[in-house]
């Protein structure tokens, strides 16, 4: 008999019980009115992840018992398992992240996770114990199974172990965010454990914006032979139905020899019989949905995190810079994307040190994307702080001081156009430019959010090639897309004056910081010296700038925000 | 026979393991010429404390351990045992934070942590792997037991068990970071433990500013008794000495009835024998520095805080605006202290709002404090922007756009003199301002370091008051002490109107960042409602600003920094 299992892959607010509550009830009535017999919420979805340090809250805490009693309630005389994310607190206030197993009123069961994140900006082991127990649903026959995020990764632990050999079924309700790559090897990851475990898996995954991370949806499950028989979008929000034979992990199970768990103690094993009646019903049409190509992850990322972040903050709309160059033009347009066109405000801002292609590549922009534009010159606000710095600076040369000033002018006014209106401000960093320090603090980074602040310049062109392309249209312009980067802040200035051209200083610094190389190893591949350390010791000395700027998107497996701790004081050798 | 211990409370730079180690040599060849038998360095000395991310580098894993046998090699000829902190990596990269014990030339042996720190700034389990093994050194019979950090605050572990009635004298190399209360704290935690174990302690303490942190020195020696017999002063770098009787210890013993170790194991206790002549030698004097009040001590940590902060990041000068208000007057009376008057530039940067008295104000405490100082007004400038976004802002009416203008005209000077000058900017952001957002983002905020930012404002008038005790004089006048506070940035402008009066403000801030209380803990308490709502809104809508400002001095338990960890997209329910 096929057990019929809705896959709610939602979008929570952290800390917004009211609202998270609202649309876990309404998909539950969905799901009931589809004859399903499960329905699967992400980790800790009542309470949207990561909480972070509201968990060392008491109100908080106790909300959250609150919010599961207040489902339980609710499913009184609904015929459907419920399995939730949720925070849990005992009375002695440990704390645990928690599934909770809900039918027809009662609190039937709490999974606690019991192999906790080490990720840095989950750190899941400063806030939560971990549980002890095993659980398993039994369901008219089915074993069904559950773990919470990224416990199901850890192939050697008893726990999977344990479970092999006795579940049909492995639910795992995640709250896991995007990274560049990750689809593929956690949809591969959880292939290969569906085959070692010869059992079904449903990965049921949060989607939604929450500060620097998205999560990116994409719930799937996989047959006991490995293969993925449904895949929910990326990065939306909705209810999936699948229709799951557990004979079939029995009849897999058969195929291969059965193994003796490496770790046996009934005791840690908890069986929880749910008696359900399991409906005939009429099979549920399966949903394969198709994985975008890599740039095309990013642009939804982006999209979604950018769209998340303004509205779960209040915000309705925003107001950026724009040069003419490609960084501010992606940003524009994204945001156009996420949010739409009415409610994006650019300003273009030129100085004396302008070039009138810029001004008019801006312009064309944003008569391309139908935003509104005003151009408000710093021509004169400039010559306003050369005079009154004019006897304090005398007998200097013109230098970054220079530079600076145009750049903080800018975001004065960016800034102001917020406070009076209320728009959000997106500054426009990249990668490139956060991880050398090549911008200036409180000018060009000022700013609520730097959505592409993730990406290396290389990435960010290819990101606005994708753009176009989904677009079916040039919106970002050639001239944009193929003149030489520049901060225009004095006369025929070019990145490259400073920086290594961007294709060299790209691989550097992906090599330095997400692969841990040192300056000896990048050395020995054969880069040359005098490059290598001009970018190592840009990298080092800016620490106290990435310190202060606004949260990005992260969108690699290291971006520079919570998971990124390295001292500003420090001395750095070769 | 006595033994002598050379105490070196010694400030290390975090990677700078050259400059660390000419240090530590220097200090070894003093405790031999001090006829020492032991000397002792804090924790992870030669790397610096903490290291971070630098623990995720090869290179910085491998320096460690040339340092460590470059010390070695440096101690043949000497006949001093060497007990010293440090991060120790073995062949399968797992990273132990050690007490490395060296005898003429040779590694004897690596104590390595075992109860590794789950503060949230160290965030030790992170990073190292704990130790398994407990370390005994016998010298002549006297039995040396070793902690590293926080350990020895656990009392009920089986560690202390297994010390109990085993030793004669526990050494504790320490990293152990100020705040306000602990030391009172922590010296009556090594007397009880003292006591328990009827047993010597040395507690070695680093000193000196790294980040956030200030490490507070104060290294103490507690007899079996539990009366200090040495305190080493605080926050200054120093070579100590104190000669020990372990018969004390012994005879302290006797007084108690022997206890059976809760956890006896043999094969985690290891003993080494450290065969070293202990000569007579003359009883040196026992060092008595008087600890200073705690007005006084939050003085000395904002002093080392600043004075590290700018030298160790190379710079040699700061500049900051100064406003006539207490706030910038005590940055830079204390910037004066830490570097010296002829470091300090104080900008004065009056607007049409700026009052007379402010200016005054500011330049006698200038003229005070001897520092150089140029008044430069931003009415143009502030004028110009007007006019710059007259046509934008036609029919709004005056609000806090136009109060952040000036704050970030003056922001955009200021950072225009450190470029040009290579001056370190200090912002004056307190910690009521922080909390509450009541300050302006790239304004006032903007700086390398905000050394009062981790002081309530009811805080810092004390200390400002401490200021001018400790000099004897009315450097800050009463004038500026006894003025409202104003942020004078629109006519007649009083923090009170926006805030309510500090003394409340301070209380509330207090008892719901620090002492966790819930807006219905505070309601209970007897505050007025709408009062407690408006401060919650604020420090609760404020998060994004505090994500983006430059790091403070650790002063208090919970400051604002990497310990704290909240969301900026949440709803907040009252």
């Amino acid at each position: 008999m096929d057990i019929r299992i809705a896959i709610a892959q939602i979008n929570s607010l952290v800390g917004d019980y009211q609202g998270n509550i609202k649309k876990i009830k309404n998909y539950i009535d969905q799901a009931c009115e589809n004859k399903a017999d499960i329905i699967v919420f992400p980790e800790m979805c009542i309470n949207g992840y990561p909480p972070e340090d509201l968990l060392l809250n008491t109100q908080f805490l106790k909300d959250s018992l609150k919010s599961i009693k207040e489902i339980a309630s609710f499913s009184v005389d609904k015929d459907i398992v419920i399995i939730l994310g949720a925070v849990e607190c005992d009375e002695d206030y440990d704390i645990f992240n928690s599934a909770q197993i809900i039918f027809k009123g009662n609190l039937v069961e709490s999974y606690r996770k019991r192999i906790l994140s080490s990720l840095p900006f989950f750190d899941e082991r400063r806030y939560f114990k971990p549980g002890e127990v095993i659980t398993l649903i039994e369901l008219k026959g089915t074993k069904i199974g559950i773990t919470i995020g990224d416990e199901i990764h850890f192939q050697d632990s008893s726990f999977l172990s344990l479970l092999d050999n006795k579940v049909d079924l492995i639910l795992n309700l995640s709250a896991s965010p995007f990274y560049k790559k990750k689809i593929n090897l956690s949809y591969g990851m959880m292939k290969t454990r569906a085959v070692d475990l010869a059992s079904w898996i449903l990965y049921c995954n949060m989607v939604g914006g929450q500060d620097e991370l998205v999560f990116d949806g994409g719930s799937i499950v996989v047959n006991p032979y490995g293969v993925v028989e449904i895949n929910a979008p990326l990065f939306e929000e909705g209810l999936y139905f699948v229709d799951i034979n557990p004979d079939q992990a029995k009849r897999a199970k058969l195929k291969y020899k059965k193994r003796e768990p490496i770790f046996e103690n009934k005791n840690y094993v908890r069986i929880i019989d749910i008696n359900k009646n399991i409906d005939k019903k009429v099979k549920m049409d399966t949903l394969k949905s198709e994985v975008p190509d890599e740039y095309e992850q990013l642009y939804l990322a982006i999209k979604l995190g950018l769209k998340d972040y303004v509205l779960k903050n209040g915000f309705k709309s925003v107001v950026l810079g724009l040069s003419g160059g490609v960084d501010s033009a992606l940003v524009a347009c994204m945001a156009v994307d996420a949010i739409g066109k009415e409610n994006v405000l650019a300003l273009i801002m030129p100085s004396q040190f302008t070039s009138n292609k810029s001004l008019e590549d801006a312009v064309e922009l944003a008569l391309n994307l139908g935003i509104e534009y005003k151009i408000i010159s710093i021509k004169e606000l400039y010559n306003a702080y050369l005079q009154a710095l004019k006897e304090s600076f005398e007998g200097t040369v013109f230098n970054e001081t220079e530079e600076n000033l145009q750049a903080r002018i800018r975001g004065n006014i960016v800034m102001a156009f917020s406070n009076k209106f209320g728009h959000l401000v997106l500054a426009c960093d990249n990668k490139s430019e956060v991880a050398t320090g090549y911008s200036t603090l409180y000018g060009d980074t000022a700013g609520g959010l730097a959505p592409l602040k993730d990406l290396y310049k290389t990435e960010l062109y290819k990101v606005a090639e994708k753009y176009n392309e989904i677009h079916n249209r040039e919106i970002i312009t050639k001239s944009i897309l193929e003149k030489p980067p520049s901060a225009e802040l004095r006369p025929n200035q070019k990145d490259e004056d400073k920086l290594p051209p961007y294709s060299i200083l790209d691989e550097i610094l992906f090599d330095y910081i997400e692969r841990g190389k040192s300056y000896q190893d990048l050395l020995n591949e054969g880069y040359d010296e005098e490059v290598l350390k001009s970018v190592i010791n840009m990298v080092e000395r800016s620490e106290w700038k990435r310190r202060q700027l606004p949260p990005g998107i992260k969108l690699s497996e290291i971006n520079f925000g919570k998971g990124w701790n390295m001292p500003i004081t420090k001395k750095y050798q070769f």
